[in-house]
C-alpha cells in the first residue's frame, strides 16, 4: 500500500453501514433514505437503457444533461453557466471533489476547510499534497466565526472548500456568513470550492444560498451537486461541477483519468429530473423536516440534546450528556448495546483535535418507523 | 489548474470523438461497439432499478457481484479469489487502474509498462508521483522484447504494469512472453497489475492467459476488467480489480475518495450477466473477427497495411506507407480529408519516443456496414 492510502484511516461510512449489516442494527450512519425517489425518473433511466444509452457518453457528461443543469442553475438561483465550457458530469459529488482537489491543488498548497468536514476532503487533499486547515464551527450551534477564517489564510492558501447546508452538522451558511467567506476570497483573491449537494434539503425559516450568487464569486466559484440527495437516488452516483471553464477544466483534467466518464444510462433520466421533477426535492424537504423534528424531539427525550439542523438529513448530538466521553467508543458498542448505528464525528476533523470527541451524528432520512424504532430501542438501552 | 494537470494532454479519445460528432465523420476512433449488449443483460438493470437498487452500493461492491465475479474467475481460468476480501468493484477498468495507482506507487516508485500505452497508465503514475518506464512492443510485430522487460527494472521499480489482450497493439501475449514476465516479477518480487479487459475478445488460433494463472504470480498479481468490452455495455463503467486481499485494499483504499461507489442499479445486472450469459462474450468475438478481417483486407487494399490483431479490437497501420510521417497531423486532417476518425499512437509512448509518430489505430467494433463506408471514404481521399 501506498503511504498515501495508508496514512488515511478507511471511510466510516464503510465502517458503521458493514457495522449494521452484520448486526442487524437500525442504520441511522450512512446518509442514505431508505424510501426511493421517485418512480417517474426511474422509469426514465429504463427509457434510456432500451434505447440505446449503453455505451460511454462524453466526459463532460452528456449534452442534455450540462444544458438541464445549466437551465436549473438558473431557474433556481439566477445563476449563468455555459453548458458547453462550464458544466461537468462527474461519479457523484465525490468523484466531483476529487476531481476538484486533485486539478487545482498543488504540493504545499493549503486547504481551508469549514470543521467537521466530510472525510473525503481531507483524503483527497492529502492525495493531492496539500495541507488542510479546518476553521471549526463550533458546537453547540456550528456557526461559522469569521474571524477565525480571516486568520487561517496564509500566503499558501489556495482555496476555500466550503460546503452549505453543512454535513454533518446541518448548518445553513447564512447570508452574513457567506458575505464574510465572500470578503475573505475576494481579499485574499482565493479559488472557492462549494459542496452544494444538500441544498434543495433546507428546513422551515432557511435558505440556501449559493456562494456563487454573491458579488464577485461567479468569477472564482466552483458549485458542486448531484442527483442523489435531492431525488433519493444516491446510487446513481451522477453529480456535476459548474463555474468559470478553468476551474471546471481543471476539474475535466483529473476526472478524465479517474472514470473517464460513468452512468450513461443514467444520465439522461437525471436531465428529466432536474427539468421535469423540479417541485420533488422541496416536497421531500417537507417531509424529512418532520422526521426531524421527530429524531430530534425523540433525542432530547433520552437526555441527548440535538441541535435543530437547519439543513442536511443529520442531527448532531453531544454524547458527555450521557456520561460518555468517546463518540468513536460509543458508536462502537451502540449496535451491540441498543441495536442501533451512528456516525462518530470525530473523523471529521484534523489530525490531532478534540474538538469532536464527543459528538455523535444521526441520519433521518429514514422511515418514521424505522427512526421511531431507533429511538425505542435507545430508550431501552438506557 | 495544478501542475499535475497541467502537465498532461487532455485524452486523445475525448478529442478524436469530438472531433467525429461535430464534422459527422465515421468514428473508428475511440473503442465502443455501435451495437448494444444483450437485452437479457440490460433488463435485468431494468428490474433493479424498478425494484429497490437505487441507493449506494457498499463501496467493494455488491455482495452479489462480488460472488458473481468471483465464480467468473474459477469458471473461466481456475483462479480462487475470495468475495469477501479478493475481489473490489470499480467504477470500470479506469477507475481500478487509478485507484491501483494512487494505492500502491510512492512518489518516485518505478511503473514498467508495455508500450504503446493506455493513455491513463502514464496519467496515473504521474498523479502518484512514480515514473513510467515503458517497454516498447516494436512494430511491426509488437511482440515483448524479454530482455529489454528485464533491463527496464531498477531497484526503484515497484510493479509491472501489463495489459493483454494488449491495446492499442491487439497482441495477445503468448504464454513464452507471459513466462518472461512472471520470471521478471518473481525474481525482483514485484508486484503486477494487469488490465485485461479484453480478456473475451481473441481471435481464432490465440488464448487469453491470465497473468495470475502462472507459477508464482496469484499472490503479486492484482488483475483488472470490467463488463464494458466483454459485453458490450461501455457506458455503464463497472469494472472489478481481483487478488491478494492486501492489493485489493490498497485499490479500496484510493477508490474510496475517489468515488465512493457507483452504478448501484447496474451492479446486480452485471453480476446476472457473468452468472448467466457467459457464452455472449465469446460469439461477440467470432462475430469481430469477421470485422477484423473486413476491415483489414480493406486497409490493405488502400496500401495501408495493418498488423491482424490477435485479439482486442483495433488495429494498427503505419501511415508511413502512405506518405505520411505525423499520426497526430493524420488524424486532425483525416476527418476533413476523407471523413474518418481514428487515433494517433503518439499519445501511447513515453515522453520523447518518436517511436508510435507514424501509428495509427483504427477500431473495428462497428457495424459492418460502417466498416465499409469508412474505408469507401478513405479509398475515395486517396
Ligand atoms: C458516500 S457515503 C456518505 C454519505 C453521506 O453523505 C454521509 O453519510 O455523510
Ligand atoms: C475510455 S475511452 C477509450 C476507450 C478505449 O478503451 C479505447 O478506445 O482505447
Amino acid at each position: 500500500t501506498s503511504a498515501r492510502v495508508a496514512g488515511i484511516p478507511p471511510t466510516v461510512f464503510s465502517r458503521m453501514s458493514a457495522l449494521a449489516a452484520s448486526t442487524g442494527a437500525v442504520n441511522l450512519g450512512q446518509g442514505f433514505p431508505d424510501t426511493e425517489g421517485p418512480s417517474t425518473i426511474v422509469e426514465q433511466a429504463v427509457e434510456a437503457l432500451r434505447s440505446g444509452h449503453n455505451q460511454y457518453a462524453p466526459g463532460l457528461g452528456t449534452a442534455d444533461l450540462r444544458r438541464a443543469i445549466a437551465d436549473h442553475q438558473w431557474a433556481q438561483y439566477g445563476i449563468t453557466v455555459d453548458p458547453e465550457t462550464e458544466v461537468v458530469v462527474t461519479t457523484g459529488a465525490t468523484e466531483a471533489i476529487a476531481g476538484a482537489l486533485l486539478g487545482l491543488v498543488d504540493p504545499g498548497d493549503e486547504v481551508i476547510a469549514l470543521e467537521p468536514f466530510y472525510d473525503s476532503y481531507a483524503a483527497m487533499t492529502a492525495f493531492a499534497g496539500g495541507v488542510l486547515r479546518g476553521v471549526t464551527l463550533r458546537a453547540p450551534d456550528f456557526r461559522l466565526d469569521a474571524d477565525a477564517l480571516r486568520a487561517a489564510v496564509t500566503k499558501r492558501t489556495k482555496l476555500l472548500l466550503i460546503n452549505t447546508p453543512h454535513n454533518p452538522t446541518g448548518t445553513v451558511l447564512d447570508r452574513e456568513e457567506l458575505e464574510a467567506i465572500a470578503r475573505v476570497a475576494v481579499d485574499n483573491d482565493l479559488i472557492v470550492v462549494t459542496d452544494e449537494v444538500y441544498e434543495h434539503l433546507v428546513y422551515s425559516g432557511h435558505e440556501h444560498v449559493p456562494l456563487a450568487t454573491l458579488p464577485g464569486m461567479a468569477e472564482r466559484t466552483l458549485t458542486l451537486s448531484s442527483v442523489g440527495k435531492s431525488f433519493s437516488l444516491t446510487g446513481w452516483k451522477v453529480g456535476w461541477a459548474t463555474g468559470p471553464a478553468e476551474l471546471v477544466a481543471a476539474v475535466l483534467g483529473a476526472k478524465q483519468w479517474l472514470s473517464f466518464t460513468s452512468g450513461s444510462p443514467l444520465q439522461p433520466a437525471v436531465a428529466w429530473a432536474l427539468a421535469h421533477e423540479q417541485a420533488w426535492p422541496a416536497s421531500l424537504a417537507r417531509d424529512l423536516e418532520a422526521r426531524r423534528d421527530l429524531l430530534c424531539d425523540g433525542l432530547d427525550a433520552l437526555g441527548l440534546p440535538a441541535r435543530r439542523p437547519e439543513g442536511t438529513y443529520f442531527a448532531v448530538t453531544d454524547i458527555s450528556a450521557l456520561g460518555w466521553r468517546d463518540g468513536l467508543e460509543f458508536c462502537l458498542a451502540l449496535p451491540e448495546r441498543a441495536g442501533v448505528v451512528a456516525i462518530p464525528l470525530q473523523g471529521f476533523y484534523a489530525d490531532g483535535s478534540r474538538d469532536g470527541e464527543q459528538l455523535v451524528r444521526w441520519a433521518f432520512c429514514k422511515e418514521t418507523a424505522v427512526l421511531e424504532e431507533g429511538l425505542r430501542r435507545l430508550g431501552a438501552a438506557e
